[in-house]
């Protein structure tokens, strides 16, 4: 309340650096920041609590801009509100090696939460934020020490809401009754085929109010700062739900096309920009102006969020005395450390253990583990009975009201919703307390690629539990048997993809997947029991690749992984005894961190003069990059049982020996074999 | 209306076969069939109009089990009614080289019309399948020729509807008024992780109305089958909208477990499938029984379809005096021709032609061929502008009401909805008269994926127009740039992923992708100009990959595709020039075609004898395949103007000439080099 020109000169500044900085790059979107201006306003100054001087302050308010392609409001409100993004930053924008990229990205620029720009990601992370924030608050905050009690904002746009994703994410936040969770849909009607009665007049707000949200309206988002203002604090006072509030706005609002999807992705023209900066007081000659009051207005607010933070670091010392253990448990998850020798309760196997599926060898670790990590949180998307992720103490994360559980549970149903699970995931992990897992069939990971590559490229430390694993889940068939699935993770960047072979690689592949900081893992599980290896320990694991099984003088090597292995076993005494060939057998868990070793290591894994065949039942496509032939799946699988489905696609002893005789012949008169890992040059990175 | 004795013992009859057949197989989900048995009889019995020894006659009513793990209702539906599934196909459930997998697969079973199991997929198609009706009867029916009067039917579970596309496919179901469609929702409370009070509490109903949908309860599905028929009946006459049937079921009806998680996914106990066929009044010693009297009402209204069908055809030869050209048409698409002469409208291209995008050159090819090929039917996922879907005459495919279109419209506007445009599309293509295509940018195909795989599995043809194919986009940044993409859908079986490097590349990319009638293809295309190649014919680049320009004893073969094919030819002049070396150039629009050559000619293309580098600005994966060393980008990208983000990574013809440098290099003490085609042995197929 009590809005003057002052606020007005704020939302225009807001304005005009978008369009001066969209205009600089020739390119981008100014359609949104220039809509959403007076909201964004009128929440960072009159809600937001934050530090800019410290982004990462644990009880900061969260924001996400999930229509990302509009973030230089995002940029422009970092940098009046002193943020490590300067006016040079913005005149950067867009251009290669600036902190001010064409879609924000958390890795890169201060203050930015989560990498946003594929839409529906940004609010379903904003999902997951609230539920890191609720589990956070529950476990830490104490009678007279509300640690944890701020909000998750999100703005979103059409665009978002049409994407299933975000409806996945928000049936989930309507269940789990996350009313710290505050959503304001640029309701423009405007996306870029135009109208947006063209293919989506659904009714939002009742779909919301479906969903069980507490749905607002705000019909004048342009001019009506008080209406804003009252339906934030609104949202603030349902505690039990989370808020979606629908936002009329004028998309491009003072351009000569505002209202059109002229103004969405596209500069505005030169004279449009004369005319909308006289229009709003500015010097039409001028670009990147700031005028000196509003920096002052927003440096005011953010020396509260400074006072704030102080004040809440005197809170944090008088909690450490009463509450020493919660106090120095919080302290290091912040400083992103692991509680010291949690890596010992990992399970050790030897071959006199009995054969287990490595899905059953994962839950061994996670009920071994869960203790000593209490930042482990994670669960399944309906699948735990399948995935065993589930550990039997566990308590489920649900709101209380619903008699399942609370929020100081570890354990959460996400319900069929593989993609929202992996933007959920995102936002926890980017909370800062957690780190986060989830469960679905390998092949189902695919659902959620769009979540995955996020993940990779904001750096999130996450688990993929992917169960069923290959042709080996049998009876479920091709719908369900992923071929194509290994390849597409391994080629992404900055993604373990793990297909551990027995207990001790299984134990391997989370000791790397939970110390790997900025990497998120996929680990790629077996339906079927495997048995404990000879050869096989954590630390040789480790390394992503190893030799299983050395021989002097051998004949090939054997390369493979997972559920495959201890068949490489079985055929290498079948070309001993039958054919009386030597057969080295290496284990390549993880490409990923195989390839981050030295390149002697590697060498002495797959070494020159000597043929190799890889084995792995689902495509062969990269396999090339390490073997010389390739045995593996480059067709859709069969419904069977899985010894049937194996046998037909001649995975056996005698598959494998077969064309184990047929690379030994076809390279026997190659003279100095090379190992493939020998290239002519380096690849970037 | 009327029910009996005889319809309950039909009823049970499904309910005793879904339980011998799991039971026998060891492994199934015997629960949905059981609950949505009473509801399958009413539907196939009273409304649906079929003829079992046609299933692909054209006006039959089209089924489709989202729920597809429930495959046993459906596998016993098509026996019961005389389709070419035997009883002893029913013992082959769930076995190696059966027609009846795990999850039905349309192309192995006849009556099955789309490939279901991946949850949500199902529901999608069926929204596809009906647009298809809706435009094959808006182009096709007249006044007395009601050629396309059926229905579209979907059942579907809570799985199917917390997935993230049937919210996509239905919102915009609900958008275009389809009202030939009808989905049952098996309202059974119970997912894989038990009662769904644990994660999904919205409000189904509520929602459905507010994408627009005509909702409707059946409160008793186990036994009120005068409601579920007055349910279908209501259903039928609401022809404006699609229609929900929330029907309240029992999970496992007749178990002793039934109503609990405990019956959805694993094979009933001896002792309960011996209560259970007590309570039937059926023997509990035997097993696969079908009653006689069940048999003959089945058949009789089978008979009913085949007495429809005739009667249709006799119609349909009437049609043919009348309107004799669209009867051509419509008999020419059912048999699966293409109009003759129809690839003459595909442009060619000379190196005299100006540089142009290839998505500008995908823009020009659908506009030369949309007036030859009427059932090319297509859109975007709301990125009309930039994919260049749209033809200049086309007609918005909308219901009349809206005044935006009308059905005999051939562009959708699909809306921000990747996945449920993927599934949507495979409806489309299934219904048998149309080829369609969808354009969003190739990074946001990944958002598809599940859908695409099962394009590929089920052997639909449709096209992605995937424009905005890698860094070249520029500015939009890392959240926007593939890198891992096309190894992913490379590495997928029966797909094919096109790259074409000019227009007569992309025109050859469109002619195999139209001429496939049982695989799908995803064609990238640039942002960027590329100009019109030396070399390139349509006639040889249909061959997935040709010799672009080749010189006499050349000392490297560079391999490229798309945008920096370019860069090669640029490369070769300034190898040859600068360093006197000689390139011969290769350029593989597509992996998947080149692969089906001759080994001969996949020879003559990488010959023995000389090193060859490929150059892809994206992951190199997949590429060891066809080259000895390979120039990619196996990092995310970044956000600059293209030409700065090309030379930042060194995609630029001095960044190719040091790497073909390096590999001449590492490769000159080689002696026979052997080109990568060659291999010790063939990948099954």
């Amino acid at each position: 309340m009590g809005y003057t020109e002052k606020d007005w000169l704020a939302i225009n500044t807001i304005r005009t650096l978008a369009v001066d900085a969209t205009f600089n790059a020739n390119s981008g979107h100014p359609g949104a920041p220039m809509g959403m201006a007076p909201v964004a306003h009128v929440l960072f100054n009159k809600f937001m609590k934050f530090n800019p001087t410290n982004p990462k302050w644990l009880n900061r308010d969260r924001f996400v801009l999930s229509n990302g392609h509009g973030c230089m409001l995002q940029y422009a409100l970092l940098h009046l509100f002193g943020y490590g993004v300067s006016i040079d930053d913005l005149k950067k924008f867009r251009k290669v090696d600036s902190i001010t990229p064409g879609h924000p990205e958390s890795h890169d620029t201060p203050g930015i939460e989560v990498s946003t720009g594929p839409l529906g990601q940004g609010i379903s992370n904003a999902v997951g934020i609230a539920i890191a924030q609720a589990h956070t608050a529950a476990v830490f905050n104490k009678d007279g020490f509300p640690l944890i009690n701020h909000h998750t904002y999100a703005f979103l746009g059409d665009g978002c809401l049409m994407e299933g994703i975000s409806g996945e994410a928000c049936s989930l936040a309507g269940h789990l009754q996350l009313g710290n969770l505050i959503a304001v849909w640029d309701d423009n009607h405007i996306t870029i085929d135009g109208d947006t009665n063209c293919a989506f007049t659904e009714d939002v707000a009742k779909r919301y109010e479906a969903y069980g949200w507490h749905v607002l309206k705000v019909e004048r988002g342009d001019d009506d700062l008080d209406a804003i203002e009252a339906a934030l604090k609104a949202a603030q006072e349902v505690t039990d739900k989370p808020t979606l509030i629908c936002l009329k706005t004028t998309i491009g609002f003072g351009s000569l096309q505002q209202g059109t999807h002229g103004v969405h992705g596209s500069p505005l023209k030169a004279d449009d920009i004369k005319q909308l900066k006289k229009k709003f007081g500015f010097n039409p000659e001028q670009s990147f102006v700031v005028p000196q009051e509003v920096y002052e207005a927003y440096h005011l607010h953010a020396a509260d969020g400074v006072a704030a933070e102080e004040e809440w670091n005197e809170l944090f010392a008088k909690y450490a005395k009463t509450y020493k253990a919660e106090h120095a448990d919080l302290v290091r998850r912040l400083k992103g450390e692991l509680p010291e020798g949690w890596e010992k309760s990992l399970p050790t196997y030897t071959p006199a253990d009995s054969a287990v599926a490595s899905r059953k060898l994962s839950e061994t670790v996670l009920t071994k583990i869960v203790d000593v990590l209490p930042e482990l949180i994670g669960g399944s998307a309906d699948l735990t009975g399948s995935n065993l992720t589930k550990w039997k103490s566990s308590v489920d994360f649900q709101p209380k009201a619903n008699g399942l559980g609370d929020y100081s549970g570890r354990y959460i149903r996400y319900g069929v919703r593989e993609h929202g699970m992996g933007a959920i995931m995102n936002g926890i992990a980017a909370y800062g307390t957690l780190i986060p897992f989830g469960g679905t069939f390998l092949n189902f990971v695919s659902y959620a690629a769009g979540a995955v590559r996020l993940s990779a490229l904001s750096q999130q430390r996450l688990i993929w539990v992917a169960t069923h694993d290959s042709i080996g889940l049998g009876e479920d068939g091709p719908t369900h048997q992923p071929i194509e699935t290994l390849t597409h993770f391994r080629a992404l960047p900055n993604c373990m993809v793990w297909r551990p072979a027995d207990g001790n690689e299984t134990s391997a592949a989370y000791y790397i997947a939970i110390t790997s900081k900025h990497t998120p893992s996929i680990i790629a599980l077996s339906r079927q029991n495997l048995p404990q290896l000879e050869g096989s320990q954590i630390d040789k694991s480790i390394k992503g690749g190893y030799v299983l099984h050395e021989v002097e003088k051998a004949d090939i090597t054997l390369v493979s992984t997972g559920s495959e292995v201890c068949i490489c076993v079985d055929a290498a005494k079948e070309l001993n005894e039958k054919h009386n060939i030597k057969a080295r057998i290496v284990s390549i868990p993880c490409f990923e961190v195989f390839d981050a070793q030295t390149k002697e290591y590697r060498l002495s894994v797959l070494p020159d003069g000597i043929p190799s065949l890889s084995v792995e039942v689902m495509s062969t496509m990269g396999w090339e990059r390490y073997t010389h032939e390739q045995f593996g799946l480059n067709r859709f699988g069969a419904s069977g049982a899985y010894k049937d489905v194996y046998n037909k696609f001649e995975f056996t002893p005698a598959g494998i020996s077969k064309r184990a005789l047929a690379t030994i012949d076809f390279w026997k008169d190659v003279p100095n074999i090379r190992s493939p890992l020998n290239r002519a040059f380096q690849q970037l990175i």
